[in-house]
Parts: C-alpha cells; sequence; structure tokens
C-alpha cells in the first residue's frame, strides 16, 4: 500500500472539546505511519485547503499534539463556509485538487456538525466525479447533538453539563429569595431544533420539585394554556417556578416565539430573547408574581404578615 | 457583661459566597461565648425578625456551621425587603423589639448590599429612638462592589473571576472561527451604575492584542464615533473584537441605552439587551462585519480568495 498525506480540519462553532478530536486524529495517523504519512492541519477549516494555508503537525512533539486536549477554542481555527456542489463551482474543486496533489494528500478529515458533514461528503464526490482518489471522514462535532447515526456527539457533553449546572446555580439563588424576590426564572438554551441541550438542564433535578419545574423543547408546539398552568403549580407547591426554554420553540401557528426579534447582517432573524417572551407572558397571564431577575425592592405579599402574634421559636 | 443573644440574616440578591459570611459570624460568635449567646439566624431576612421565623443555630454541630463555606445559594433565605423609618411605619419597629425582647437578642448582624446596610442602620436607630439597647452590624455583600467605604466587598471576587473567565472562553470561540463567521462578540454585564465587574473583563486579557478589546462603563457616557473607531481598529488589527458592555450605559441623554426594554411587573424598566444595541449599531454604521453569535453559515469576503496561486507550505 502506497503511504499518503492527510488534511485535517475544523469547521463550523467550536466547542470545549473539538481539540480533543484534533489529537485523537494525530495521535492515531502517528501510530499508522506505514499508510499515513504527514498531516497537514488546514488553517481555518476549507478555506485552509482552498488557499494552501496548511499546518504540517509532523513537526510537532508527542506533547505539543497531547497538550491540545486541554487547549480551548479550535487549535487551526475553524470557518463557516459552504461548498456548493460540483455543478455549480466547478473551479473550486479543481483548486482542492490543485492543492491536494501539491501534497499527495489521501485522506481527508473534516471535523464538524451536519454541514460539515455534508462538506465531507462533497469533497468525497472529486474520487467519482473528477477522478482523484481520496478517503473522506467525516468527524462529529456539535453541541446539538442533533448529527444523525451519532448517538451522543462531542461536544454535547459539555454542553449539557454547562447548562446543568448554570440552571442548579440561577435556580439556588431564586429559591433562596422567591418569598419576596424573583419567584419565576427562565434559563434560554441553545437548539434551534433540537431539545437535547434543554433537555439536559433536567440533569440539574435532585427530586420531586427540583428545578428546573418545566422544560420547552422546540419539537413540542408551545401550548399557552397548559403552560401558564404548569406554572402556577410549581408556584403553589414550590413557591418558586425554574423553566428552561429552547431559543427555537414554535407556537401553534409554527412560527418561532422570539421571531419578532431582529435581524442579523445577512437577513436573518436572529433568536434569542425567547425567555423575556415567557416571562412576560406570565407576568400578563397569572398576576403579579415577580418575574424580573433583575428587579430592586419588592413590596410584601398583601396582609400584615409582619404582626403576626409571637409564636415561640421551633428550637427555643 | 451581660451576655446576649445575636441575630444574623441574609438580605438581596445572593452571591457565591454570602454562606462565608455568615460561616464567619456564627463561629466568631462561638469564641466569644462570654459576650453572646444564641446565635438565631432570621428566615428570608428581616422578614424572618418581623415573623419570628428564627432558626436556633446553637444547635447546629461545629463540621455543619463549617460546611456553610461551600453551600451555595442563601443557607437562611434572602429577601427583598426595605424597611420605612419609624417615622412613617412606627409598628413595624414595634413587633421588631417585641420579638426582640422574647429572645433577649442584643446584637443585630445584617448581611447585604447597599439597602440591607440602610436596614441595619434604620435598626440600630431603635436604640436611640424607641430605647431598646441593640448593637447593629452590616455586612457587605454584593456582586457589584458599590459599597461605600470597603474597597473589594465579598461577592465581587466571584463575580469577576466569572465574567474574566466568561469573556475569555468567547473570544477564544470567536477568534476561531472570525475569519469567515462572527468577528464581533459583546458580552453584557452587570452593574446598572457602577463599573466593578465589566472592568474585571479586563482580566482576561493577557497582552496587546488580548480580547476583551473595549470596555464600556455606565460611569462614563457612550460615545457612539468614538466606540466604532475602536471598534474598526480592532477589527483591522486583530480580525476580531470583543467588547465587555455594562448593562447601565448611558448616552448623551442620560438615558439608558436599553431602556427601551419591557417593563417589569413593579413597573421598572428592565434593563438588558444592550448588547444587541451594540452589535446592531455596528452592524448599521461599520458595514456588514459578521456580528451575529447565532449566524450559520456566512459568505466569504468580496474577491476570488480561494483562487490564489499555489504557493509552498511553509514547513513542507
Amino acid at each position: 500500500m502506497t503511504r499518503r498525506n492527510a488534511f485535517y480540519a475544523q469547521s463550523g462553532g467550536v466547542t470545549a472539546v473539538i481539540n480533543v478530536s484534533a489529537c485523537g486524529v494525530l495521535q492515531t495517523a502517528r501510530q499508522h505511519s506505514e499508510e499515513i504519512g504527514k498531516v497537514y492541519a488546514g488553517r481555518n477549516g476549507i478555506i485552509g485547503a482552498l488557499t494552501e494555508d496548511l499546518i504540517d503537525t509532523s513537526v510537532e512533539s508527542e506533547s505539543a499534539i497531547a497538550a491540545l486536549k486541554h487547549t480551548p477554542g479550535a487549535a487551526f481555527g475553524s470557518c463557516r463556509y459552504k461548498l456548493t456542489s460540483i455543478r455549480e463551482h466547478r473551479a473550486q474543486y479543481d483548486r482542492l485538487i490543485e492543492v491536494f496533489q501539491a501534497h499527495d494528500i489521501g485522506f481527508f478529515f473534516y471535523n464538524g456538525g451536519g454541514d460539515s458533514q455534508d462538506t465531507a461528503y462533497k469533497v468525497s464526490l472529486i474520487g467519482a466525479e473528477l477522478a482523484y482518489p481520496i478517503v473522506c471522514v467525516g468527524i462529529p462535532k456539535t453541541v446539538d447533538n442533533d448529527l444523525p447515526i451519532t448517538d451522543c456527539s462531542p461536544g454535547f457533553g459539555s454542553a449539557a453539563k454547562y447548562v446543568a449546572t448554570s440552571i442548579r446555580e440561577a435556580a439556588f439563588d431564586v429559591a433562596s429569595m422567591s418569598r419576596t424576590s424573583t419567584k419565576v426564572f427562565a434559563l434560554e438554551v441553545m437548539g434551534r431544533h433540537a431539545g437535547w441541550t434543554t433537555a439536559a438542564c433536567a440533569l440539574a433535578a435532585e427530586g420531586e420539585g427540583g428545578a428546573p419545574h418545566i422544560l420547552l423543547l422546540p419539537e413540542v408546539v408551545f401550548d399557552e394554556e397548559r403552560f401558564l398552568a404548569k406554572v402556577e403549580t410549581a408556584l403553589t407547591r414550590y413557591g418558586h417556578c425554574v423553566i428552561a426554554v429552547s431559543e427555537g420553540i414554535k407556537g401553534p401557528d409554527g412560527e418561532f416565539l422570539s421571531a419578532s426579534g431582529p435581524k442579523d447582517t445577512f437577513g436573518h432573524t436572529q433568536l434569542g430573547g425567547v425567555a423575556p417572551v415567557i416571562t412576560s407572558l406570565i407576568g400578563a397571564k397569572t398576576g403579579p408574581w415577580l418575574i424580573t431577575s433583575s428587579g430592586r425592592h419588592a413590596t410584601l405579599p398583601p396582609g400584615p404578615m409582619w404582626s403576626r402574634p409571637t409564636r415561640s421559636v421551633a428550637r427555643r
């Protein structure tokens, strides 16, 4: 078998662990030096191949490669760049072949989410359609855990731990002062179409009554009446209500609840801001619950609570 | 000297360390048992005194008291409750004296921010005005670090570490993919009138060019032109721009930049959402920088970047 070089690149939003995958590729390639020669890392994903901006990882020490496991960000730079098809943009693929040939690239590893897997697939077609033989492997990476076939994608575990920890921290604070202050808290969670990260918030709950009390997933149509009833139940039973809400929840009309937000510079509606939509709804529909997390002093509930007759202290 | 009991309570938004202050009070009181008898903790701050909802901490073991140092939330519950003056609400103070007398309270420790210190002061007046002798001590607690006299308040250090860590994490992600994706990232930081927490983000920068590149403090009037010039400088020099913006920044008209937000259930304007205001401004005034942090695929900048002539790889 002829030994050929490999190309590796990182793509899409970085996770806490994308460099761990990079480490795995580089260490494993070194263990198979009879098949794989050098591994060139593309700077900023596929852009690094198109611009021939390659990093020769073979000159790096074993310890530098191992250090990738605790290096944040994307060590080689990432990108959001969508390859169009060979039919639509043939010159782009000719350029890829030019660079691959110049460096004898026979293996293509692309580390990213759904669109990056699509890039790996498109590059693989240059073998069949443009007669350049190359082995293409997509390496999963996503916080949303929405990649088909994979069960638990690298990146999801870290995101799950982060949101579960965050909602537990916030829930302790809310529970600490819900009597006269914030009673309802909503944490907005990433995931436009997939509810895995929102669902991971449930890991924070230790038993009956533990926060979060309500999860709003993008896969389930938002039912205002049912939601408000659940909020009232939690407030009555536990004195406070903690909600994890996916940025992507939709109403019965199929529209994002947060769709009225501003558009980004490309005209995409920016999601985000669904938590205020949800908490405003609670304020408007269920009465003066204290729903502000940046609130100042509250007044006490009606009634002369502080003038109850003196009673003995439990353990006096 | 006659031995008298003490009252301790927690007030305001809890910090990561309010229970460490509680631990300090309880352990120190035990070391001075010739002067201080039992320490009663009020449940939910001053409300616990008004409703005689007291927790006798003397029955707790040394190890339970020591465990407060790593207990999250407010161990005894907190509140946002503002005492009005003796003149305005005399019955409330008569009630406090009634409860204090029933439990022989001669020391009052109140753990909280500016308004809680005001409560400690008002309670201290019952000595001079209502002839109930009591020693009142305010124990500082705030994430904003805006308490007079104190230099560095318990709670600020944890908040400072948290925001500095968060902006560093976000900056690594932005730097990783700024070439084709997000180039501008703004972290909104708490602190309506005090810029300490926003300023703490600067701890994340390790040297020239390190993020954050711009801090927007509430103490400094927002100057749009100067701000946009700084953004362009950062984008030109470093390829990305990371901003820490206080929720409380104001324009030359003295209005909050985010003041158009929704009001809470008490009619206070809810701050927050100033980061989108800032990033929209950049998008509108300086051209199509990629400012969305939830953005999807971007198109490459104009020009056939990928068709640059093949050049040799640096370390080939």
